[in-house]
Parts: C-alpha cells; sequence; structure tokens
C-alpha cells in the first residue's frame, strides 16, 4: 500500500505514493491523527544530523497492526528506538543508547506520514479525557519536564527562561507550575503576552537590569545570542541549562594577533562583522562565576501526560495553525515564521 | 621604601623603584620569599583582564607588618580579597564576591614584587616541614582541589583529564589520590611521561580511542582544541570539568548560507580555514549527550596545604627553572615555553 509522507533528503517533498512501513519484530503499525512540526524539524531542512527520510517525531494516532494489547489503542510514543542490551539502556539511560535510532532524526523514519513504524515498547496510551491536539505535546512536553529530572527547582530558587518559542512556553509552563520565582525573557511581544497570560512575569529582552541574578537559567532560545544572554543571568555557582541543540553553534577561538593584523578586512579567521560579534560567547565566564552547564535533551511521558490530563500545562492556545498534510510544505513555511507559535499537521 | 616588582601596562616591565604597598586597615605586608608563574598570568600578558600592575598571585612568604598573631610568620594566601558583607559572602560564597578584588588579577597588586600587602584573612600559615618550594605549590593545587568539590568522583568511575601542563599535573594527582580509574590525555611526550612515572596512565592524543567513555573529564588544556577533545571523551550524562580559563574562547555560531556564498573566500563571518576549524567545538554535542559542564576556579587551601605536607601530591619535580627577580622577563619567556613546567621568581 502507498501513503503521503514528507520527505527530505537535501530538499523537503510531499511524497504522495510512499511505500508503507514494514514492520520489524516487536514494532506497531500507527495511523497518524495529527503531528507537531517543532525546531529540530527545522533545523534538519537546514542539514542538522544529516537525516534523509521522512520527517516529523511529535504525533498522536492509533495503533493499526501489532501485539493485541495495544491494537485499537490512542497513542503518542518515545522517539529513541533502543537495543535494550547496552551498557546504557541496562543503566537505565536507554535514551542514550549508542545503538539507537530517533524517529523522523537519525536512522528511522518520522511521523509526517499517514502510517508510522514504532517499536510497542516506545509507546504511551492516550487517556481517554485528552483530545488529540493536547496529546500531540507530550513529546516536547516530556523534553520540557526534564529540565525538573536534571536539576532540582523549588519555590525559593529564582529561575529565568530565555526564548518563550514553541518548546520555551511549555518550559515556562512547567517551571510555573514548580512554584519558583520564574521571570521570562524574551522579543516576540505575542509570546511575551502569552506569559502574562497564564501568570508569568515577562520581560522584553532589552529591558534586562538582572544579570548574574538567577539561581537557574533555562535556555530556549536555540540561537547563540540567547545561549550569550542566558550566561551572563546566571549568577555564581548557579546552572545554565540547555534545551536546544544548535545545528551550527560552536565554541570558537578568536585568534590573537597583532593591531597590524587585526585591522585587515579580509581575514578568514576571525568574526569581524557585528553579525558574528552578536553571535560570540565568552566561556571563560562559566570558569570565573563556577556556572554549571547542563545539557538536556527527552524528557519523561508519564509525567508529560498527567500534567496535559490534569491540564496543569494548558498546550491547545498554542496552536496557532494546523495544515492537511498534503499542504506541509506550506506548513513548514508557517513553522519558521516566529509570528507562529505551534504548527500542526492533520493526517 | 622603594621595592622591585614586575608590573604590566600593556607591556610586561621590571620596576626596580616600585613604591612599597600602603597597608589598609586589617593588611599584612607579606616578604615574598619564592612566588610561581602560572597560565593566567600568561594570558594576563596578552590583555585577559585588562590588568595593569604588579602581576603575580601564586607565594610564600614571611609577615613583616600587621596583626601581632600574624608577624613573623610564614604564610600563603587566597587570593580573592572580599568584602565579607554582601549576599555572596554571607552565603558562603565569597570567591565569588561582587566587590572583590583578586591578587595580580584583578584591581589589585599581585606577589611578583619584594612585598606585598594583603588581607590578614587571606593567609594560611605554613606548616614548619614544608618547604618553600612546596608551599609556593597552594594556591593552584587549591584550585585542582576545587574539583572534587565541586564533582563526586570516587574509585569505580572512569576519569580523563586533558592537558597536563603546569595545573594539569596538579590536578592529574589529586584525582590519582582518589582511587579512580584515570587516564590523561596530552600532547607533550615529557609531561605524559611524567605522569607514567606517578603511576597515572598517559595516553598521546594521537592515539584516543576511548570516545563517549569517561563519567567525568576535566579540561585542564586551555584551548579550544582541548576542549573540543574533552568534550568528545565524556560519556552520555557524565560531567566535564572546564579547570583553564581561555582569554579567547567563545561560543560561535557559523552562519549557514548557500553553497555560492560559502565558497567566498573573503567572507569574514565564518571560520573557513583550517586553523579556526580546528578550533571549533559543537556545543550540540552537550545537549544530545546530556553532559553537565562545570566551571571550576579557585579552591580550597586546608586541603592543598595539608597534601603538599603528608606529600600526597609531588610538586618539587614540577619546579624547571627558577629565576632570581630581576630576570623575571627571561622567567615569562621560559614559562611560555612548553617544554617547561613550572617556573619560579626568587626574590
Amino acid at each position: 500500500m502507498a501513503m503521503r509522507a514528507v520527505t527530505f533528503d537535501r530538499q523537503l517533498a510531499l511524497d504522495s505514493a510512499c511505500p508503507d512501513p514494514v514492520l520489524a519484530e516487536n514494532e506497531c503499525l500507527v495511523r497518524v491523527h495529527l503531528a507537531g512540526i517543532c525546531s529540530t524539524d527545522l533545523q534538519i531542512v537546514k542539514g542538522y544530523m544529516g537525516f534523509t527520510g521522512i520527517l516529523g517525531h511529535e504525533f498522536v494516532g492509533t495503533v493499526e497492526e501489532g501485539p493485541d494489547t495495544w491494537k485499537g489503542k490512542r497513542v503518542v510514543g518515545e522517539i529513541n528506538c533502543v537495543c535494550r542490551t547496552c551498557h546504557m539502556c541496562t543503566a537505565g539511560l536507554s535514551n542514550h543508547c549508542p545503538n539507537r535510532t530517533v524517529i523522523g532524526i537519525d536512522g528511522r523514519n518520522g511521523c509526517f506520514a499517514d502510517r508510522l513504524a514504532i517499536p510497542a515498547a516506545n509507546l504511551h496510551e492516550v487517556p481517554e479525557n485528552l483530545h488529540d491536539e493536547q496529546a500531540v505535546f507530550a513529546e516536547p512536553l516530556a523534553a520540557a519536564f526534564q529540565v525538573l529530572s536534571q536539576c532540582h527547582i523549588d519555590s525559593r530558587m529564582q529561575v529565568a527562561l530565555v526564548g518563550p518559542g514553541r518548546l520555551g512556553l511549555l518550559v515556562a509552563q512547567v517551571l510555573h507550575e514548580q512554584g519558583c520565582r520564574l521571570r521570562v525573557y524574551g522579543r516576540n511581544q505575542d509570546k511575551l503576552q502569552r506569559c502574562e497570560k497564564k501568570g508569568i512575569q515577562a520581560t522584553h529582552v532589552d529591558d534586562i537590569r538582572e544579570f548574574g541574578a538567577y539561581d537557574v537559567v533555562v535556555d530556549c532560545s536555540g540561537s547563540p545570542s540567547g545561549l550569550r544572554l542566558s550566561l551572563s543571568l546566571v549568577r555564581p555557582r548557579g546552572t545554565l541549562v540547555l534545551k536546544s541543540t544548535y545545528a551550527d553553534t560552536a565554541i570558537f577561538e578568536k585568534p590573537r594577533r597583532d593591531a597590524a593584523l587585526d585591522s585587515r578586512p579580509d581575514s578568514p579567521a576571525a568574526p569581524q562583522n557585528s553579525d558574528s560579534a552578536e553571535a560570540t560567547v565568552n566561556l571563560a565566564l562559566a570558569v570565573i562565576n563556577e556556572i554549571t552547564i547542563v545539557g538536556s535533551r527527552c524528557g519523561p511521558f508519564p509525567e508529560a501526560i498527567h500534567a496535559l490530563s490534569r491540564e496543569s500545562v494548558e498546550v491547545r492556545s498554542l496552536i496557532t495553525r494546523t495544515f492537511p498534510l498534503d499542504q506541509a510544505l506550506d506548513a513548514f513555511t508557517a513553522a519558521a515564521d516566529r509570528r507562529h507559535v505551534k504548527v500542526l499537521l492533520k493526517m
């Protein structure tokens, strides 16, 4: 049987006659209802991870084929498909399995398609009271909860979040629920207002005065300039949580040269223009202030599903547009537009 | 009275008629016996911290003026001169006092001179059994012990150290004493052999196979290429301790451009030559592998003095040259030569 799928192989395409997934052992075939476009998808389209295949990793759907215990159930799914036998898996760190494939990101087809093959072990049943429009947020909301798994946050702590985008607005709600003293920093007025509507203090980055003041800063900016800002907000001995992957971020040494060399406008070795100066962060600050930087990726689905279910995290207002799968290319264009928050694909 | 002093004000100089220090309240005047040149001194000479004044922060000496309890005592001293009243000081984090000056580094004259003014509260008495040539290592060894203050290390853990230089060889000994499974990586055969002589496994960086294998990696390389290597050695969910400040390290975004733009040889925005490619580290690795990066600076003097006293850390063999203060400029040249380990100044 053929199906529709959004594929990437140097360029994004809609394939209306893609072969149906072939199930491996212990896998289920899921009919996808709804899928979310995330920043990682946009990065992949720019070349991140060198991925080729069917894109997409945030979904809600129904199991059509697989073990009887799963058949007919409405599900969401974890994205890391792991071996369950290696030293990472047996140590309880299966998200870091070195033999893993990752749905729609690394070595395995994704969910921007009519149907998806996924290991049964990755599935979580969606409670009846959850709408598809909520359940589709389970994966990014789990990633938001991962901040709490890796970093102690309590009501006495001053916490900042930089970058209230599609992931940042989820993380902000998770932090707010934790009862800490939270402030969100961003550039986009609409997104700052979305925070304030939820009772979360929000400030434009041009109005920051609280440098070096926060116990914990969560960087959801996805940009080196945001990362630089985040680092400058952390108090000495505080913690910076990195919640975004950057396709192109690197730590770069600007070579020291004498003044004569420095004045050469055509030198390729050092960033000289104002754009690239904007994009530098001095890592010496992390050493001098003894800051702890914590990389954070995928998180716990049960917490996410529970929070969606009791509506302690509100997600439906974040959906700014839903496109039919046939208009997936337009959906990608919309998702890259900062005026949008969450853009969904409906199968 | 006038004294000799090594000063920096855009250039390094030996001043043979420098005014004697004027003591502030609660300060002691210390006659310096011996002082050590460290990488931070070499960085300052390259412009790091924008420091001007008398250089130097590692010393052993005798108190000539000050409270009776200190007069005549042989001492070493902590380098952060703090207010003891701010929120950092009262929280027990006085090394991060926002009002601090730092001896020979920030806003206060250093110890490459006949005499030094230092708050009495910064002093530690040197036990009688310690030679000056050991005691002069108290400050950098305290910085080495700071790794243990910030990061749990035990005998089951696989630990790597990158960069067995003048600080790295101290950190390596501290880690080795902790009984962990330690391996040191470096480029300089002499320094690798120094590790092996102390029973510490050492491997040339060209022979590395253990990527992603270490629970903890301590980066003492002081270079972005060393930092990149260090990051690649950490296992998923492991810890990277940053033990060096980098005058010029920054996190840099290499902008994505289309192939036509990429081929422009004169583009100033992105590092294109092989040297700068060598100097990049992809921070996405820290997010994907959920690595914790810990900045680490000054450390506990009591632990350092105790370790020197019972000779659990051996330092005298690290002294490759001692210059009289009058030859301080030659001493700086020697200290910058990788064939040397520790270069001292004798007053």
